[in-house]
């Protein structure tokens, strides 16, 4: 997309590769619909949030939220990596699915049924309204309904955690699904058993902390929470 | 540990921070104990392992295996990554299990259960027997049983697959566990549903490839496979 082209609606844009969201190897695991890049990151709960520390990566399980074209992340104002990525430091933020394992006919065509998201790119810390939207939007992500069951966040609470908004504007997918990929010579000497063990997740009962009013019962935003990781754009 | 002292048995010994690998916030939630760290991993499939590439960082999913104290990964010996980390380049791999959801009186205190481990390191190129071993650590650790049942790699095979082995000498591991740590004045007011979602993987029911013979029966290995992401070192 060139600069002078007009700015699609949020939601219709292609993903648009750079030469680092360009998927290199197995391109034909490649997504290139950003519809496919919003299932992916609304599909799941946590994250792994890169950052060079020292010169060296640091990885990091994260929560995020997702608005549009943004997603928001937060943490302790005082964790380094957190520091380093409010002060405009590179971050890459991947967030992947586990569908299956892939059993072939032969060692080599073992492999994984996933889908996978990379953004690239620098955040931007908020503060006031900006970054009390944005905790909303990781409690709703992380716990839908939360936010309108649960007491909100105090000022000191707010001010408390450091909140970041980081564009969806370089991202990659990759997604691998369906059946091994064997060698035809294999298949036709029948060496082994092929096929996929699908992976699925689901919530179990829900635990009532230890000091809660006897007989308080569940909500339904705990109880009928629907399922996590769902691989929502396969046919 | 000073390098006087004898180096204790694989196993034995407790993880030993270095300034990066100290958990900083929350803590409490740092455990030291090695089995801890060999529990987590093996307890998962993938990891995320980040790269530094021209000053940014990547973090791409990968499989991986465990034998002692060295974790294997291997990819194509033609992904920029790879050749970076088979080049000596400083790595971070962190495997996380997501566990529930903790839903608190307020939404300050939401948070998730989990256990992740983090590793740094730099990693060495394998070749040869060395680097066959390590690709059965890494088949046996996906799809144990696998080895045994499918085709073994050809020299070819394994030629075109690059495989590294990481130390675990510099790692941490963070888990949080159990009820919301909520403030006592929201408890005693009795504001909101509080404790924990469960989030549990199970395997699904196998996939035989659309190629297989008709009536070849799901080897045990695939049939029978350990339920995923226990929490094995939980009380």
């Amino acid at each position: 997309m060139t600069s002078a082209e007009t700015a699609p609606p949020p939601g219709s844009a292609p993903l648009s590769p750079t030469p680092r969201s360009t998927v290199r190897r197995k391109r034909d695991r490649a997504a290139t619909d950003r519809a496919e890049l919003y299932a992916v990151l609304d599909a799941g709960i946590i994250g792994h949030l890169g950052v060079v520390v020292d010169g060296a990566p640091v990885v990091l399980p994260t929560l995020y939220g997702r608005d549009g074209d943004t997603v928001y992340l937060h943490g302790s104002p005082g964790a380094h990596s957190l520091r380093l990525a409010a002060a405009g430091a590179p971050l890459c933020l991947t967030v992947t699915h586990l569908d299956g394992v892939v059993y072939a006919r032969s060692v080599f065509h073992h492999s994984l049924n996933y889908r996978s998201a990379v953004i690239h790119g620098t955040a931007r810390p908020l503060a006031g309204d900006e970054a009390l939207q944005a905790l909303r939007m990781l409690i709703e992500h992380t716990a839908p309904g939360g936010w309108g069951h649960a007491r909100v966040p105090t000022p000191k609470e707010a001010a408390s955690t450091a909140v970041l908004a980081l564009p969806l504007a370089e991202a990659s997918v990759k997604i691998r699904r369906g059946a091994p990929g064997d060698d035809p010579e294999d298949v036709a000497a029948g060496l082994a058993w092929a096929g996929v063990l699908p992976l699925e997740q689901r919530w179990g009962t829900p635990v009532p902390a230890p000091d809660l009013e006897p007989g308080r019962p569940v909500p339904p935003h705990v109880s009928d929470r629907l399922p996590l990781g769902r691989d929502l754009t396969a046919s």
